[in-house]
């Protein structure tokens, strides 16, 4: 390349979605390709609540790739940050923008390095799958300045190196990750079951739990749960295929009912065979029990499910009800338990505040004139603290390009996150 | 029988242990006779320490049976009283007594009534085991009034239908529990694998974990599971039986290593099952959890099983430890973590008090000084209140007769306990 040409910034911004698993992801197969040993089944989230957003740029006057995640730079020698930019950089095309002069032929890219900065719109440590919408991001932006060819569920194959679950967070709506057959893992993707319009009324409630407890990280967890649980095998040949069926029959039509049920036996069953780990592992706390005991109790009360949970590997509390209405019940009984500690509300719920509307809390007065939910019997304590605060959200879609320069990471004449 | 006659009160009091199950018990294949859907290993514990001592009275002036229970009377209506009940009437052989002038020819049992009256020397309420340290006794002591011929199998095979674990509390030391394979559940009985002597040196301290949430019961408990979980008969018909096999090897070689192992394993998967039941079933609370991690990460530490822990259907922690040496450094590490919480150490630790000496802790400063322990990284956080008290105890024998007749919890003369 000429002198003159070594100026130039190209550049992609996109944002993609988390996920939340309701047929659960456990155990890997194959530890270097990250395959799964069952299919799992996911909700996309509102990127506007829970979602990364990740610039690209490439520049030959980068001397190497380097990263940055929430303004802070990180390392890329992982192995899994390396599959990504391998994958991608394999799949590169020939780019051309004659206005910027910039000439690109598939070739180059070998020799093109990258700067990466990404962020998150809500906390990395609150363990909300940050790594799903991170890897999925990372690998669709790429894939954009790079000029990608290749179909989702290809990109999809690619970012489950990244982080298994980041595969089910190239989609929105409903999403299954088919576990595959083959050794080199490529069939083992992501496909659209259903897109989020699909069963818009669904609204999803996130309980982030108070943790003092340093959690297992899930990576080292599950590889402990296939070495040691003499459940997970069976759960993964025997009991998810049917309950894979089950939930997506579920999904086509709708059934809130048997959502339900699906959703709250494969969390629990998740935490089962963690438990049935050795040393054994524990992700729910106090607080997590307290909440699926309100949900349960609740569900029994009325006869049929009115409310689904799902725990991922934390605390955290993700509750799934079937319309606004049945949310804002299940607002005012989760506030009544887990009052704020302090008296502004407005922080205490964040994503879609206009729920707290629809559940007649508009003060920090009307949270305290809660009554009892009629279901739980004694005790009536409260747990003040033992919720940080709630996210309410819905089903959303899958990643997308963010044209506005303005909002992009990166200063595109710098080539360094912008404020750094 | 003559008018003169009525007056004769016959007595017998016996005492019997509890036992904690280190190989489980969880899910009966017939509610009404209490079979089980696996064998079970129990360690008996020190009747000194834990036990249920039990009179029984007959006289031909007591128009009815009647049963009290802690000093409380109790109602025998219900069925598992009356099938121990009728089991050992119709195994009721003659008895003479010519010096108190007592004949009773076998058809006249089914027309004596009987009185009952029970104490168990630790807090009912502590969810110890007591109901099977109680049928144990009932059955036991009823076999001795009423001159019953049968072997101990045989008795445990009648106590079982009071209270399935009470079986193996027939015997001391280390017993099984065969589930059987007939319909009538003749074959369903508990069998000693060694006596208390056999392994003598291990140590068992229980930690009694301050609880607020009511648990559910055992008997409904082991219902639900059995309804709705899809690992429980995996577990019961795969991993226990190879389980069994290596634990009574274990016990037999007095192989700590893997007693313990498979102790916390077992334990663990029996908590996985109560999880993977809907809907969940949780007995372990953060209290249990953080215990499970002080001695996981101790025997991590030391690349070797140090104290094995098993919780039943509750919070409770029963720790193993192989020797004294190893259980005052258990201690140590316990008090460190969870302190009295007044300055009262006597009466936080009870049984066998004078493990406090051989872990040099002769008061409360002894207690304020304790390091932390080394494996343990941060959070260095203590957990005062979180222990209700500790119980220090060993391994111990089956049921006795208790011939001190000041011991009698029955006035001879009146035939009603005595203090009421």
């Amino acid at each position: 390349m000429a002198a003159s040409e070594r100026q130039w910034v190209l550049m992609a911004t996109g944002r993609s979605p988390t996920n939340i698993a309701v047929i659960k992801y456990w155990g890997k197969r194959d530890e270097a390709l990250i395959l799964p040993v069952n299919d799992s089944i996911s909700v996309t989230l509102d990127p506007d609540h829970l979602s990364a957003t990740t610039t690209v740029a490439v520049s030959p006057s980068f001397p190497s790739d380097r990263m940055w995640l929430n303004g802070k730079e990180i390392s890329l020698s992982g192995g899994r940050f390396q599959s990504c930019l391998r994958e991608i950089r394999k799949r590169a095309c020939e780019f051309e923008d004659e206005k910027k002069g910039i000439k690109i032929k598939k070739e180059d890219w070998e020799n093109l390095h990258v700067h990466i900065a990404s962020y998150n719109n809500f906390p990395t440590a609150a363990g909300l799958a940050s790594s799903a919408a991170g890897f999925a991001c990372l690998v669709f932006t790429l894939g954009k300045v790079m000029n990608v060819k290749e179909d989702y569920g290809e990109l999809s194959s690619i970012a489950r190196q990244g982080s298994g679950s980041a595969c089910r967070s190239l989609y929105g709506g409903f999403v299954k990750w088919c576990m595959g057959k083959k050794d080199d893992g490529s069939d083992s993707l992501a496909v659209q079951l259903a897109d989020e319009t699909h069963w818009n009324d669904l609204v999803i409630i996130i309980a982030v739990v108070s943790s003092k407890q340093k959690e297992t990280s899930s990576t080292s967890g599950m590889r402990d749960t296939v070495e040691t649980s003499p459940l997970l095998q069976y759960r993964a040949q025997t009991v998810v295929p049917s309950r894979v069926l089950k939930m997506e029959e579920a999904i086509k039509n709708r059934d809130f009912d048997s959502f339900a049920k699906l959703t709250c036996a494969d969390s629990n069953q998740f935490h089962a065979v963690c438990l049935d780990t050795s040393p054994p592992i524990f992700y729910m706390n106090d607080t997590s029990h307290r909440i699926i005991s309100l949900v349960e109790k609740w569900n029994h009360s009325q006869g049929t499910p009115q409310v689904a949970y799902t725990f991922d590997a934390g605390p955290n509390a993700v509750l799934i009800a079937p319309n606004r209405k049945t949310a804002a019940l299940l607002l005012q009984k989760l506030l009544y338990y887990f009052p704020p500690q302090d008296k502004n509300l407005s922080s205490y719920l964040v994503g879609d505040k206009s729920i707290l509307g629809d559940a007649g809390l508009h003060s920090i007065e009307d949270v305290d004139a809660l009554p009892a939910p009629p279901e739980m019997k004694i005790p009536k304590q409260k747990f003040k603290g033992d919720v940080s605060y709630f996210i309410c959200s819905r089903l959303g879609s899958g990643p997308k390009v963010v044209a506005d320069e303005n909002q992009a990471l990166i200063d595109s004449v710098t080539g360094l996150p912008k404020g750094v």
